[in-house]
């Protein structure tokens, strides 16, 4: 922590900081310079927020210079992290792909698609049973039919299966049913619910919210893995900005830049991150020559009769094609699919 | 909703879109334009997705033409909405100020604040027991014995209590003991949460989502109102955006928006706006001046030693210069503090 | 400035940066951390890029204390700058209007505009001889002939004549006609302009970028000021956000806070800052409150009838409205208008 | 054009609604739906505004159905149109890079550089003579004598140049020197630059402006087509969001959507996109898989020497690496290098 003191403050108002500083284990050294005096806090206390340090008298501001995530850090554990979905290690040489519709809507419809994803290649099937709906009078989601429903699609198909869990009180009946959480990007915020999956042992898909930057994202992740739970994956989902061509704005540049800041494989998701499914197939490209280690792409029979987000959904089809297009450029990145 | 046809539709297209139209029970008015075929669409069907339309071939954009949300809906219910804190009326002419501290950090610091800010004129004390952190390992509130001493201040002082609830399962018991309870910005997206507070009596008060528009807030509302509770109020709290002399940007222009939209009363936060104690005591005024029917603020006898957000909270004399500045300028605007 | 190294950093690489920042006449101070080592650099070397310091083998970051503007800063020159337009000196007690059509469209329309905003009080009138038209099948304004207009204008009504540049070739002959040169949001970033009215005499309105962080608006000014012209305005006018009821985010907290940081006087321009006529009369009213010295606003005769921005123009009635209801406004933090 | 009227709008405004459509040769149609009137407005007349019409008494909102750009539009030019760099046509199935450093500092540095880039596989060089630096203090370019050594480097090594202009009083100079002329981001609002370039003959890159939607961005280049020049290459170079992590926000969506809506070339700068060198390398990769045309890359000798933007700019030998692993990559995506 460097704590740079107003143009003009007192003496007092200096000793003061110091008293502060070296009061919570610091070691304070004082350095007057021609237009700031400046005081360098030496020592670890991430858990002491910055703006503690702002709010005393005479500060004109505190830069800290530790990341405040420890676990998720790639300082303190410089290996990649491997986290198996079924059998399948996301963060090793071959990219992941995870396939299927934005809802569960009906068995037979599930299933299909499950089984079209696997003949492409996906190696996990993602499919909302809980829906996390803008608008109140929106479909829901089948809830604890669709769970049912994920896991006969898995008996039938052998892919793990991928749901998104809302609420902390369901976290327990989604992880009866499902082999892998996705805590959504507007749940990137909600601890309660963080810490829950952070109890117990499936693996965590977690969506970046959309206006978190990576250190807030980083810190998410800390939540999970500091209650134990370290099968966490990073997903990528765009963010809002003022660009209005798409939903959101897919940011690649924080692939390559997670990478360099954690040791957690990053998955990207280019179906939200877009919201057009004409630009899903470039993006996926994109996330794969960027490094990404995975891929969540929303997937439907008929797109056209996709009861949510069927304008940014690929059909069978498509979904196959872009499988087949993607391997080469695995291969020219050093990876596979 | 408007739907514009790709240039080169096809008739086939076209007809498969006008059927869609109808089966769901809207009238199709096709007009042929000079470069692009457009189908006017009549009717109210809010609850069928953009989305959807998007998805049907041969369609540019569909662009819809009423708000998706009803109950919040000055169209709906032209006349403002009162909301009683204790027996303080948010939404007519006098302007309520909400104070306290952060967090409840222990009970006699939270009943002397409740006493000073109630002295200077707040008609609600506000106080932190469940605290979302961005980190985890920052103190994160000290829960059901912090609700017990915000009833002990309200006990103390006669000012209704305000808190925030993060999850819920914790509804009931906040409600146990607070008058109001807060929904945060980082839960505005929170639906399970939503749907819970609207299903019980007790007023909310809904913070803006940091990178939520005016509708997705308006449709934050809407889950509540459509539960059956109709005591909300919203609060403008700043966005993200790319500034960084604010930890947020304040939007004071969304009040008197909100203003045309909604029946709902407006409140604005100043101090997590801003970040900066600095800052609070301008942009209070200027929430006034724009229109606003209440403020939230943070108030502590000694900033300095606020275990959260110091830097951006006033101490009581600071509150208490604020109050008596703004009266005058509530009354230059037709109002009363 | 402060210079972070990566953990790991080796001895050489320390050393290396060390021998850089004695290079340019800093001092160095190492300081070894139990995660980082820092090296802290004392003196005043603004000019230096942070990024020069980045690019150094070893360094994680670069930290700068400084602001790298000088003559705008609050702390070079502490007490307000008065810039007079005509007689009236903005950043003095009096907060001074500025009104006008946004483009000049003929003599007689301008004529009668500019005495219906005298009569209402403004002390200024702006229009638009060259228009920056996003769109370049739009209206680009009468150019020298509305300059002519402009001058006319002032000699039937007094009122000094603010206009805008778009080009370092038209400062002369804009300054030939009109008594303030206004830069607009997209030139501020426009260097050679910024130099070229830099080294006339006449007072400066200077837009505030519409992503421009208020460290880069503030260096935009610099560029005037250290041509030699001192009499320079700020005026925010709105960013870019993801916020869609305006076209842009009017940020009204920049308002203070420029206040803290420099001592130029600082107006706002709610008309483009909402690009809603709705919204002008309450955020015009919310600049007053935050301390704003003068504002900007579009005014028409039949705003129907304006060529350009009719939607966020006001009419001759409405401004008047506005004046007398910004009155009392003004006294209430202890101003006048 | 749709106009959505107020609910409650009376007979009246309607009908002057529709005598204004009727006035400027557009044919309305009226339609009365359940809680809005709306009127279709039937013809093309993208050279109104839409603003216009949302001045109206009584509109709720007008919504364009028509972009506003025509000569950039792939509607109107459904080809690719191919753009000649010296000999190399961007546009074309060959992916072009453009590398060298971001200001000409010398000679002899100058034509090592070219003479490096080129061996690696570069197809033009870059460099800046004129500098739009934010900081006034900081070093603003060689000027016309960088020019020079930028041609004395193109007679050295055969590589067409690249150079920036800032002000319209430049174009004739730089264009004497330049094969290519560049508009910075900070100058795509600049119309009166951009009518001056579209003047002259030479090809022109345009940067995106950092807050430029693409539509606006699309207008950009329309002011330079509409002038008669046609040999305009655009320049996704990353957008200002909350993002701190990296300098701006490389949008790679908007590379995919610009061929939708487009035939120009679209090439990438993942130097300034990102301003590390560390990310330069996987954000390149990234650009050509999502479809980029080419690249513009900043390379110097010893990056730790360059007088700006070091930390973001690779090394020759970076540089020589990165071309080698981006061929694989272009022939996984139908491409060439």
């Amino acid at each position: 922590m460097i704590i740079v003191m107003k143009p003009g403050s007192s003496r007092e108002e200096i000793d003061h900081v110091v008293k502060k500083v070296e009061g919570v284990g610091l070691k304070a050294v004082l350095l007057h310079g021609t237009e700031r005096n400046v005081i360098a806090c030496l020592g670890d206390k991430r858990d002491i927020a910055q703006d503690f340090w702002n709010a005393l008298p005479g500060v004109e501001k505190a830069m800290p210079i530790l990341s405040p995530y420890k676990m998720a850090s790639r300082e303190v554990k410089p290996t990649n992290t491997e986290v198996l979905l079924g059998k399948f290690p996301f963060g090793a040489k071959k990219i992941g792909v995870i396939a299927g519709p934005c809802a569960v809507e009906n068995k037979n419809q599930l299933i299909s698609i499950a089984q079209r994803v696997k003949e492409a290649g996906a190696v996990a099937l993602r499919g909302g049973a809980f829906k996390p709906r803008t608008n109140p009078y929106a479909f829901q989601g089948l809830m604890e039919e669709g769970l049912e429903y994920l896991a006969e699609a898995r008996e039938k198909t052998g892919l793990p299966v991928v749901t998104e869990v809302l609420s902390p009180e369901h976290v327990q009946m989604v992880a009866k049913y499902a082999d892998v959480l996705q805590i959504g990007t507007r749940n990137m915020g909600n601890f309660v619910l963080l810490k829950a999956v952070g109890e117990q042992p499936k693996p965590v898909i977690l969506k970046r919210g959309m206006s978190a930057t990576l250190e807030e994202f980083l810190l998410a992740a800390e939540y999970i893995l500091s209650r134990g739970n370290t099968n966490v994956l990073l997903c990528e989902r765009g963010i809002r900005t003022f660009e209005n061509h798409t939903r959101f704005t897919l940011s690649l540049s924080a692939v390559p830049q997670l990478k360099q800041f954690t040791h957690l494989p990053i998955i990207v998701d280019p179906s939200h991150g877009t919201g057009k499914s004409s630009l899903v197939n470039p993006m996926s490209k994109g996330a794969v020559a960027v490094g990404a280690d995975g891929l969540l792409i929303e997937v439907h029979i008929d797109p056209e009769k996709a009861l949510i987000d069927g304008a940014q959904t690929l059909s069978t089809e498509e979904f196959k094609r872009l499988m087949k297009e993607l391997k080469p450029l695995a291969q020219a990145v050093g990876r596979d699919v």
